[in-house]
């Protein structure tokens, strides 16, 4: 049997990761690889020259709903099914930092970041469920499929302590929320689908790099190191954990 | 000493019925009422009828940051500070009816619906934060002011059991982040602003209607009930309490 991967926001950092861990842990595993721009020379093209038989590349803009659709129209068409879907695309905001207090907030920064890491994952599932209904669980076991939601401990209300961030955070929570609700709407009666969101940790991305001089050295993982963490999540995981949320060293963390 | 509150949302239901709370109940309080059709023959020109003096009726579509900024300076102006500022509009979904399905879901509705929802309280915390930060704390005692954003118990992460509302439920859990982003931004140091989310339990109004049939009469409260149980809150709040989540019954909700 063949496995179905499709990884959302997959040109860089840990999206891009996570298409090299499966292509080389998982050999009969297709990756369906998505980016707003795969015409751009990014490393999407590299891995495309690596392994042609098993890496399709996609135009998907997760802001755009027209795009979502003909993706999952052209999954349904090539495999049928899906057994693990990754939304890892996101921003901290349009401005590429977070807001360290109310006056860097705007309802257009605020809008434009939801829409990217709220909106965008909740329409990905609206038309990839069915997909992920009838995929046969190759990652993992006893379930039909892993959805799963990049999300970010600062995401967490319980744990929010220091502030700040307010689009990065909302938008992040609003997404917990979306996991809650999709591990009910997709894991009940016959639907088996896991729901689950993911922290990485802080990993050295382009995303986390603004931020990096105050994280100590051995708190700042390489992507590597990141998704072969989180994989090990995935393959693991089961239908009991669904609507949880995970750090990369298999912690639960509170919403 | 005169108390200042501004009610955002108030041409009918919770936002109504708070007004007329205050104006009964708080004798030396001025009542800053907005809405988004000031013109049209509201509840709140009758109210403004009745106490010519203490209420200001101001237009202000909370999807309008303009409109938000206009309505700050206003009442800099006339006012010099806030004791009170309660976000109380919000919507179910444009089309009157919370998502019961994924299918349901589109991203227009959604991002519309976290326009009003999170994006607008988000941003009047933004203009208002100096004014709340100037108050007397004249509801309640040893803070400057009170923030209350009105989100609801579905809007819980942790409590969610059943699902659906999609768009109503990620906007609610985006806004109870707000809450507690901005407890920590307005409670540190000097800086005195009590923030609280706030679930009116279900309530006889236009936003839950179409959904009372499943709602036990004794479950469904007035507009009156609800909002004397959501001031004794208020009136009795402390900054040892900012940053939490209460429904009508004083209890604490999770995140
Ligand atoms: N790195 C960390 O420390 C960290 C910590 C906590 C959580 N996370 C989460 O982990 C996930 C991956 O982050 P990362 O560090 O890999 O970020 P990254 O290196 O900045 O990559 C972000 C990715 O999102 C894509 N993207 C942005 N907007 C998009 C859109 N509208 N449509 C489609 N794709 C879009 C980017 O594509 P383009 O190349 O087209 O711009 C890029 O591939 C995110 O959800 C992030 O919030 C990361
Ligand atoms: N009723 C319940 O059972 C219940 C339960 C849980 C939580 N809540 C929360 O309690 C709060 C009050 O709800 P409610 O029951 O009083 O609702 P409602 O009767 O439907 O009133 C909604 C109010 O929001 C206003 N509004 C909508 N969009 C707006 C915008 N863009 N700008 C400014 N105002 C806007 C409406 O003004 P227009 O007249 O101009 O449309 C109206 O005054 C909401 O936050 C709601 O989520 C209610």
């Amino acid at each position: 049997k063949m496995a179905v991967a499709l990884l959302q926001g997959s040109s860089r950092g840990l999206g891009l990761q996570f298409c090299k861990y499966i292509l080389s842990k998982h050999r009969k595993a297709m990756v369906i690889a998505t980016c707003r721009a795969p015409d751009t020379g990014n490393q999407l093209r590299k891995l495309k020259g690596d392994y042609p038989n098993r890496v399709t590349i996609l135009k998907l803009d997760v802001t755009r709903e027209d795009e979502i659709k003909d993706v999952a129209d052209a999954v349904k068409e090539q495999f049928g099914k899906l057994d693990l879907l990754i939304n890892s695309s996101a921003m901290l905001h349009p401005s590429g930092k977070g807001e360290t207090s109310l006056r860097d907030v705007s309802a257009e920064g605020f809008a434009k970041t939801l829409a990217t890491n709220a909106v965008g994952p909740l329409v990905m599932a609206k038309y990839f469920a069915p997909l992920l209904l009838k995929g046969s669980g190759m990652f993992g076991h006893q379930h039909s499929a892993v959805l799963v939601n990049m999300t970010a401990k600062v995401g967490s209300i319980s744990d929010n302590a220091l502030g700040g961030w307010y689009s990065y955070r909302l938008s992040k929570a609003a997404l917990n929320m979306a996991t809650k609700n999709l591990s009910i709407e997709l894991g009940h009666g016959r639907k088996k689908v896991v729901c689950i969101s993911l922290h990485p940790g802080t990993v050295d991305t382009d995303l986390s790099r603004p931020h990096h001089k105050n994280v100590p050295k051995d708190k700042l993982f390489t992507p590597e190191y990141s998704v072969q963490c989180l994989m090990s999540i995935v393959e693991n995981i089961s239908m009991d954990k669904t609507g949880s949320f995970f750090a990369w060293d298999g912690s639960e963390l509170p919403w």
